[in-house]
């Protein structure tokens, strides 16, 4: 390599996932051909995220205050809150902008194989928060791991008098009925509704 | 989004080549889980390699100083310089660690469509290096732009009295014969050696 800081920053950059040493190499050409302020903003942008995110008291999620938009939005509904595993599960649930409850970031799914409890999970702060909640929706993916958090989370919530919900399994909008595996067929058919 | 420096470090990748606001999110959260100390290895990373790294004053590769290793070890051929189109094409050129003489950085090729004539070119930087060099291997790409630029430097080396030579084209090794366009067939014909 023909200079040291030149390869220092293919070294940084193919640590990140999905980036291999060529994709590094290319990237790292670009960023020394880009304006010195775009350099600034990007090395200030990684740094300040690292130093400001932090997760929200209330839900879990990411964000720069105390407590994050969504939480502190008077316009959200407190009266639902949706359960998910990351905080990257909350961005797209906020994409589709048809949510207008609250939110409660778990941290994972049960997996005793990786040696997450519910000890691991952010249960007990669910809990906490359930006074003057209607109805908790679970929107754990369809996994084995997340199945078994669904039914475990389902039989600790319903006891405590608030109705809980999931999200539906099936085939996906666009997809194809002959392509969809068994497994999703069968809860399509479970959860089919009259017309 | 939920936090307003995840969203600045997202924009700030999407900006770079190949990377989508998909591939951003993904990068920033995981910029945000790393280590404190790989991240601000990471930031220095591209902060420094853009203040540090400039154009080597004889050949025009990327260095850390103003001359660049190349071109200060004595162990390389001074009495070759291999022209090349980018400081790219010198990476791709030390990974097959066959080459021992120098390089010259083009910064490009003649293409008159971008406004990229021999002036834009470091091309006088070229015929100012030829003192003790028995042979220019000229190692543009064979595109319309890099062939003309390969004439264009023969015509102006030639006469200087140095042996001129380019590199083969033909069928990459590993590719299957029926796969190769004409043109590439043509070129592989027209170089073909006795056995």
């Amino acid at each position: 390599m023909p200079s040291r800081s030149l390869n220092n920053l293919i070294g940084a950059l193919s640590k990140l996932p999905g980036i291999g040493p060529k994709t590094a190499t290319r990237l790292a050409l670009y960023i020394i051909k880009m304006p010195d302020e775009d350099v600034r903003e990007l090395a200030n942008a990684i740094s300040s995220a690292k130093e400001r995110i932090k997760a929200c008291r209330i839900c879990g999620n990411y964000s720069d205050e105390e407590i994050c938009d969504i939480c502190s939005d008077p316009q959200r509904d407190k009266g639902v809150i949706c359960v998910v595993a990351d905080s990257r599960d909350i961005m797209a649930i906020e994409g589709t902008r048809e949510y207008k409850g609250l939110y409660h970031v778990l941290g994972g799914v049960l997996s005793p194989i990786d040696g997450i409890g519910p000890e691991q999970l952010r249960i007990k702060e669910l809990l906490n928060r359930l006074e003057g909640v209607r109805e908790v929706i679970i929107a754990l993916s369809p996994t084995v791991e997340g199945e078994a958090t669904t039914i475990y989370l389902a039989n600790l919530l319903k006891p405590l008098g608030v109705k809980v919900t999931r999200i539906a399994p099936g085939i996906p909008v666009g997809g194809e009925l002959d392509y969809a595996d068994p497994a999703t067929l069968i809860k399509s058919l479970e959860g089919r509704r009259e017309i």
